[in-house]
């Protein structure tokens, strides 16, 4: 599929894409003799974006892709030997050279899926050298993509199913790769489609776009088409001079700018069966909504149908209703009934209150884009995730510091979601690798964060969370396809019970401890605290 | 220089990185006759971001090395295809496959100049389909940069010159592109260096980088390095056992976590001359600071000088103070003068306000670590910039719509910077390309923006802002290097009043139209609104 052909995609993301302690780190193991110490990393978050209950885990395709392709090379390995100190043992740099992902393993939360705070999206095992070293890139492509991937989950829920939702912020992102990113993670999180050609060619997102106020702006009406005649959509019968047709139909409709015309006129010459008007160049009542009806039902007469309006300024709910009455009428005025659906599409800095206005019971508007507010996330603009040490020569590690929030939890660990007899989700528990899984229909006792005491529960069902996706330098098993990712995020949203899928205040998720898991803090925790 | 041998950067931003509505407009433009219309678009920004009163120019090498190498392949050509309409003229195709920038002239603001609302910071003419297709681009390859390198600004003018101030939000980015352009643009605004390697290896960014928590929490104190012994600094006399040395000048200082020593000693083994501790990893004033003490005073016996200490959580003014204390009083208790002055380096969501503590008169932080904030930009996550047409076939266009602060000021342009006798600036002047430059000591007419009458200004100093920088497809004279951009940066701030660098509430800078310019506004508007 298009995004295993993506070379300079992947490219940007190499082994020097980290920060630069992970290097001297590096040699700080490597001096020590623990370069090929078993160790065990965690990627998770610690709270859920933008203030509500659900994540959604996504950058898995990145990631794979990135450690298949692991190696330093030559010019990589002299970099790192022209900031670290001169005196380092050349052996160092042949162990950097020699490096690969041959030994690493990662299990991970399916691409989609929901992720809570706490439970590892990755966890990444191998020799401690290496897998130190894969810690910045990874948190780079899991942490905006799962960012993105949530808005977009919220801006779905809030315009429901049926608005059609396209992300345009491809400008307003940082820079190529963010733009790349932000297209294909939104397509993941609910939207429909991007505006951004390149995720179409390299990700498979749909694409979408019509015009700009430069193009209607460009035209003074003054101008000549080479061939100005548009045959009917029938492909039968003589060719019409479209422009002068239009000019008869807008003595129907009254006086507006004979340059916004000429630029619908050649819009419509190039996409008869794909017209759309640009509404707000000049005035939208008296000059853009004229023109396009015009063009429009010129079009018609020759039995093709124009497919939207786009308004990009103003009050969009206000005009979408005052267009939808005019069409209304103009389809009865003219017996043109498609005219009366024609959809309208909106943007203009959108964000999740517009839209939730927008989207609201009766309004007019069916194709709603969004740009700044997909891609910066501006509520919110990162995830915060980390990448934490668990463990290290099969020994349980934990970061005590006097900072709570910042402490972490010991040991390889496994994680399950338990799930009500209805199929809804009830909480999610960690607990250690080795201990066994928790039955369906049995009893468990667990541990809520900072709860005194343990309590049970009782789940009718059990999955487990976390998947082998990659070993031995390879994938384990074929990756979803983004739009199969894209249907298990609309699927796990509704497994979600509405107290926690609400987007303002929601009820927190559980993510629970084992009983021997919260022993293993209270043993580390009282170790440390003599 | 490093800048120029950056194949993958550069093959990120390729033709495709578009949003489709430049396809389809270019489609039309073709379809219309008009692909090779002569056509002149500028970049600009209406709004100064976070609430300042300026803005920096930047992202012009990366704008060049994209026009440089800007083509369509057949692959791209084809993906096109696969989008447009089935029944496209394949001479459109043909079109497509023979672009290149070789007709395209672009004119700009220097990199790391101020910028402010309205004046260009590129002014982009050609071919009226090819200048088009260039729009999503550039303007995604603008804005960041010249959002992150104003952010960057601001935060050293918090800062003020002494202190050390370095990016690493690699991790928080949009991917790594996002990454690379954050780190090359926070250094250009002011900072001193990024974590980012890729930064260093590709733009020349000095980088920088010590040890995480995970080092740390990754030694038990058990573990036995395979060379414990190192050598005096100064290279003569027998080898110690670094581990033992800190052992015995432990005792002088207290009862911290074994594990954490070990890490240090591990680390100071691998960096002698570049020792660094992180304090917090359990308790910094119970572990962390006498660790490191215990392992700074065993370098320091053969001849080594610890670098610094980095806390990365709690208070971290009052810590400083404390740790600054300590290392005073150790320093003259055992007679080691270095001691006192190790620098404090300090980190964790700091943005403006935090920062600002950081760095009130008699902080004893030395090195501060941004990453959210330098790389998210949180307080405004986008610049805005747009790319608008101001003249087709020689004619200037204006887009008038209903909402004024959309509206574009028409005509091919020149901008000036006018200066008092002071050498601090007074006011930014557009006018119209065929109007003469004002001159230094004559008075000018101008109109300030909303005004209802002109005003007059005599300038002791006028500059031209926009530099012919890419013609026929070349570079028209070498750009600054990323340094030189970076000191202009600070010159160009120093030229700015107080009251208009100030952060919160500034006064506005003045963006004023000449006569001209001004009237063919008020023609075009007349013309709109009979």
């Amino acid at each position: 599929m298009a995004a295993e052909q993506d070379p300079e995609g992947r490219a940007a993301a190499r082994p020097l894409l980290t920060d630069l302690y992970q290097a001297t780190m590096a040699l700080g193991y490597w001096r020590a003799g623990r370069a090929r110490d078993a160790a065990e990393f965690e990627l998770f978050f610690r709270r859920c974006p933008f203030g509500g209950a659900f994540a959604l885990a996504a950058g898995l395709r990145d990631c794979v892709r990135f450690l298949r392709a692991f190696r330093l090379r030559d010019a990589d390995v002299q970099f790192l030997a022209s900031v670290l100190p001169p005196d380092t043992d050349p052996a160092f740099f042949e162990h950097l050279r020699a490096l690969d992902c041959s030994e690493v393993t990662v299990r991970a939360l399916p691409e989609g899926s929901l992720a809570f705070p706490g439970v590892p999206l990755l966890q990444v095992s191998g020799p401690l050298l290496v897998v130190q070293l894969l810690e910045t890139p990874l948190l780079c492509l899991v942490s905006y993509a799962s960012l993105v991937a949530t808005n977009a989950a919220r801006l779905r829920l809030i315009a429901g199913p049926e608005k059609r939702l396209l992300e345009m912020g491809l400008r307003r992102a940082q820079g190529p790769d963010g733009g790349l990113t932000a297209s294909t993670y939104s397509y993941l999180g609910g939207f429909d489609g991007s505006s951004n050609v390149l995720a179409g060619q390299l990700r498979g997102v749909p694409v979408a776009g019509t015009l700009a106020h430069s193009f209607v702006t460009s035209f003074s009406g003054s101008e000549v088409p080479p061939d100005p005649m548009l045959v009917p959509a029938a492909g039968e019968g003589p060719g019409v001079d479209l422009a002068a047709k239009a000019q008869v139909w807008l003595e129907h409709v009254c006086e507006p700018h004979p340059g916004e015309r000429a630029a619908f006129v050649a819009y419509a010459l190039a996409f008869p069966r794909a017209f759309q008007g640009l509404l707000d160049s000049y005035s939208v009542r008296r000059s853009g909504l004229p023109n396009f009806l015009a063009v429009a039902l010129a079009l018609g007469e020759l039995g093709y149908r124009a497919v939207g309006v786009r308004l990009d300024s103003g009050d969009l709910l206000q005009q979408a209703q005052e267009i939808r009455k005019v069409f209304r009428a103009a389809a009865a005025q003219f017996q043109v009934p498609w005219l009366a659906s024609v959809p309208i599409a909106v943007s203009n800095n959108i964000d999740e209150e517009a839209l939730a206005r927008l989207a609201q019971e009766g309004s007019e508007v069916n194709v709603i884009g969004i740009g700044t507010t997909a891609v910066t996330c501006p509520q919110q603009p990162s995830l915060g995730c980390v990448y934490k040490l668990v463990a290290v020569g099969g020994q349980p590690r934990m970061k005590l510091t006097e900072d709570p929030e910042k402490q972490t939890l010991p040991g390889s660990k496994a994680a399950f979601r338990l799930l009500g007899s209805d199929g809804s989700l009830l909480m999610d528990v960690l607990q250690l690798a080795e201990e066994p899984a928790p039955q369906a229909g049995q009893e468990l006792r667990v541990w809520p964060p900072g709860a005194q005491e343990p309590c049970t529960v009782r789940p009718a069902q059990v999955e487990p969370l976390l998947r082998l996706c990659f070993q031995q330098g390879q994938l384990c098993e074929p990756l979803p396809s983004l739009a199969e990712s894209r249907a298990l995020v609309q699927l796990s949203l509704s497994q979600l019970s509405p107290e926690h899928r609400r987007l303002q205040s929601p009820a927190q998720y559980q993510v629970v401890l084992s009983e021997r898991l919260q022993a293993l803090v209270n043993s580390l925790h009282a170790r440390a605290s003599p």
